[in-house]
Parts: C-alpha cells; sequence; structure tokens
C-alpha cells in the first residue's frame, strides 16, 4: 500500500530496483570482460485503470517519475488531483489513482484523441498544445532569479563529485536541482527527458519552488528541456551538453537562461546573460545572487 | 509537386531547410563569441489528411525521415501503401497521400485509440505491440552475416572522416549504413531516433536489403534502437555510445551483433560475437565477410 503522503499529498509506494546489471563483453582485443550496464525496464502508467503511456526507465524514483511526467505534460493541473500512486515492479505497472478519477482530468480526457508531438531527442511525447501554452508561462525577472560565475563553477564541481550510475555503467543522463551550489536533488534516467520528470515529481511534492533554482543536465538543451524547465518555473538551465536552434529561440522568449557546453571551469552561456552577477559576465548585481 | 517515384515509389518533394545558425554566446571568461548551433524545427505528419505525429528534426532528409518513421512504426506495412509524401517548410508539414487512403491502413485505424509507448531517450515513440512483434523478425543467419574486426575498424574511420554538421555545431546524432566499410548513406537529426527511422526510408525508397549491412550510430543503443535495425533487417549495430539492459537482452534475442564504446581502434562487442571473423575477435570465417 501506498505511504501517507500527508498535507493533502498524493500517498505513494517506494518501490526499488536494480539499477545496474553485469555481463560479459568481448573488448577489441579480444578480451573477454565484465562490465555494468544500466537497467532499463518499461512503467506502463495506468491513470484511474485507464491505460496512458508506457515509460522505458531507469527505475530509479518511478512514483516521482510519474507525476513528473503527468504535471510536465499538463496531463494534471496540480498534485491534489492525486490520490496515490502505486508502482508495482512485479507487473512494471504504475497505478495513478485520482480524487475526482479520470473524468477530473480535462486533459486526460481528450488526450487519447490528440495527436502526439514528439521532439527532444527526438521523439518524445509531448501533447498538442504544449507550445500553444509558452505565453502563460512566467519565470522570475531577471533581476530576482540570478546567478554567478563562482556558484555555478561550484555546482558544476558538485555535480562532478556526485556517485552516479553513469560513472558505474554510462549509457544515463544525470539531471540535479541546484539552490546556488547546494546540491538538493539528483536522478539519473535511459533518458534526459524521465529525469528531468522526475525532478518535478520530487519538487511538487516536496513543495519546492523553482523559481530560485538552478537546473543541471548531461541532456542537450533542446525545445522540450526548456518548455520542462519552464514548466517547473526554474529559470536557469545547465547542460554539459549543446543547444539547437528551438531551445535557443524559446529560452530566449521565455527569458530563461542557458548554458551549455559546461565542463571543468569552462562554459557558454546561451541566452539570459543578464542573469548573472559579477565576474567577467558582467551585469552588476542588482539583487543577491542563489547561494 | 512531388518528383515521379518511379517503379511504384511513392512520389516525394525535395524540401530543402537551413542545417545550422549563428548565435552569439558569452564564454567563462566573459568574450564574446559567435557559434554554429543546429537547426531544429518541427515537422507535423498528416496523413491522407489526418494529423498523426509532429517530429522535431534537423530536416536534412524529411520525405525519407516521414517515410522511415511510418515504416518502423508500422503505421505502413509497405511503401507500396504510399502514393506521395509533400514535405512544406513554409507550413513545416509533411502531407502523405495513400493509395487506398487511411482506410488502408490499419495501423493507422487503430492508432488513435492506442497508447504511446515511448522508449530510447526516454520518450520515444512506439506504438503497443512493437514489443509483441519481436518473434516476427528475422535477420540473417550468424554465419551469414558476418563482419571483422579491419572492415569495422575502417567503417568506424570513414565515419570519423565523414563531414557533419556535428562537428560544425554539435547537439545532434549521426546515423550511417555502411555495406562492409563502405559508407552507403548518412544523415544526421536532433534525435538519434529521427536518424534511423530517415535511413530506413532511404532504405526502402532505394530497395535496399539491410541483411548486409551495419549500421553505425553516435546514439545510444537502447531497446528502440534495436527494434528499428532489427526491422530494417540489420543484423550489425555499432555505436560510439553504450547500452543499456534490455537493448543488451532484446539484441540477444534477436541474435543481433552490437558494438559499443566504438572510439578510434577501441570497441566493446556486447552481443553477437560470432558475426565476427577472424583476428582476436575469434569465430573461423563460416561464410565471405561483409566486404
Amino acid at each position: 500500500m501506498p505511504a501517507e503522503g500527508g498535507r493533502g499529498l498524493p500517498r505513494l509506494t517506494r518501490a526499488t530496483a536494480s539499477l545496474t546489471q553485469e555481463i560479459r563483453v568481448l573488448d577489441a582485443a579480444g578480451e573477454e570482460r565484465t562490465i555494468r550496464i544500466p537497467d532499463e525496464r518499461p512503467l506502463t502508467v495506468y491513470v484511474d485503470r485507464r491505460e496512458l503511456v508506457t515509460l522505458m526507465t531507469l527505475g530509479q524514483y518511478p512514483e516521482w517519475l510519474v507525476l513528473g511526467y503527468l504535471l510536465n505534460q499538463r496531463l494534471l493541473p496540480d498534485l491534489r488531483q492525486v490520490d496515490s500512486v502505486t508502482v508495482d515492479w512485479s507487473v512494471d505497472a504504475a497505478a495513478v489513482r485520482t480524487r475526482a478519477g479520470a473524468a477530473g482530468s480535462k486533459a486526460l480526457r481528450t488526450r487519447a484523441v490528440r495527436p502526439v508531438v514528439n521532439t527532444g531527442c527526438a521523439q518524445g511525447t509531448m501533447f498538442a498544445g504544449q507550445m500553444a501554452d509558452l505565453g502563460t508561462m512566467r519565470l522570475p525577472a531577471v533581476d530576482v532569479a540570478r546567478i554567478d560565475r563562482a556558484t555555478l563553477l561550484a555546482a558544476l564541481e558538485r555535480m562532478r563529485e556526485q556517485p552516479s550510475v553513469h560513472r558505474e555503467a554510462g549509457s544515463v543522463h544525470g539531471t540535479a536541482l541546484f539552490h546556488g551550489s547546494e546540491l538538493l536533488f539528483f536522478v539519473e534516467d535511459v533518458g534526459r527527458h524521465n529525469a528531468v520528470d522526475t525532478v518535478a515529481g520530487w519538487m511538487a511534492m516536496h513543495a519546492v519552488d523553482g523559481g530560485d533554482k538552478l537546473l543541471l543536465t548531461t541532456g542537450r538543451l533542446t525545445s522540450e528541456m526548456v518548455i520542462k524547465a519552464a514548466r517547473m518555473g526554474v529559470p536557469i538551465v545547465v547542460s554539459r551538453n549543446g543547444i539547437t536552434a528551438m531551445g535557443h529561440s524559446l529560452a530566449e522568449r521565455l527569458g530563461m537562461t542557458l548554458v551549455g557546453r559546461a565542463a571543468g571551469r569552462r562554459f557558454l552561456c546561451y541566452t539570459g546573460a543578464s542573469r548573472f552577477d559579477q565576474g567577467p559576465l558582467g551585469a552588476a548585481p542588482q539583487a543577491p545572487p542563489l547561494r
């Protein structure tokens, strides 16, 4: 049975699963070696007994993934609609029970007849109209949500120190939520979209506001990543990877600060450089930076 | 108007679009720089006037992408069902006209009411039942479709020499189809799934059989990549990147040879090492290798 969520929060199971496994391989020299690879498993999401979607996931925090997916896809307006999320790996299923029943979610009612918009890399699912409501997204003003070079480099350093499935087995994307250089939450998944959705689920369950946070991802800054971050209210997104033209233009429209190619002490600020305090990135402080 | 396809092939437009664009960025030293980033644009696919899906794509070969997507998603049994594909970037749309009309495609009729299976990285779309028909996929026997170390390394070298959007602007995945070490077709896209689907569309339009080919991708070897390659009949898939547990187990079930972490002269053979001739990877030749 799912545990009490409290404060009217959904009750969630805490399903656990193995994250890596050993396989035998041959290297180029013909030597047999044992390596670890990340697990990948289907998680079929049922909302009020209705099959919605199957996510291929590492399975680190499946309940938060499901909640974050529903929220980021705008299939649920907020967590109060959800009574419980029950994940059972013995059947690879996540059962979401809403308080009102499926009828309570207009988005869910209309979902099945709407075409799917595939984005990101490059066939993620976003339902029609995702782009349409961009105008309704509001990020904290540039003079409120700020960052400085030292804090950014400290966050990158903290991310490097983080023990990870990637370090052990590769082939997963990691996403971390920072307050200044303090790592609040870190998750990995076979896909960067799942990792970001899991952060969204964690934020919702812990009533964490994104306005003064920094999202650090190993994935590319594509249109979908920018939209997800905006939906989570996070004004500053940093990636070890690069950017696409649509991620760039959306971030400019949203006033989001995008930083990419972040490695060691190097990075590129693609958009929203005016959120930077001090240092070579100029822009005199207009408010205390996020530390 | 789409050009004659000939031999009963679909008529395709040859829509072109810019692949990269310049943006101004600030580096960590605060220096302003100009870099190129890959374009990313929505392509909404209509089949017989019915909206099916929107793919976010680089837009290199949109007609082949659409055909490959329909084939790999099993939404169309084969190209003979398709009369024409008309891509018009002025409206970001691809109009697919089938010969029989939508009624001619059972998959398309049932599509809207089936849940979407999201996989790969990690929310690509595969429609329900994709996994179910794995048993029906047949790859050439191990003693027929073979590879040797020298050919593999030559193919990797050829891939490195290939001019690419990635080299110019980063943030795209590349996929190439090889016969031995001869590069037959190369495409890049913002997503590894689109790139592989585009190869499938090119193969179908050119009646190229996958049985004696090698697929080289920069993307990870996840479950969906293995399923796509199997659907294209390609028995040997090589990646610069790693593998997930489900990609590994599916490849073993399908008798597919998976090689990953391929860089320079190094690589790991995850599955199907028995397809290798000579060299340290053993297995005495049982048939002429793919050269």
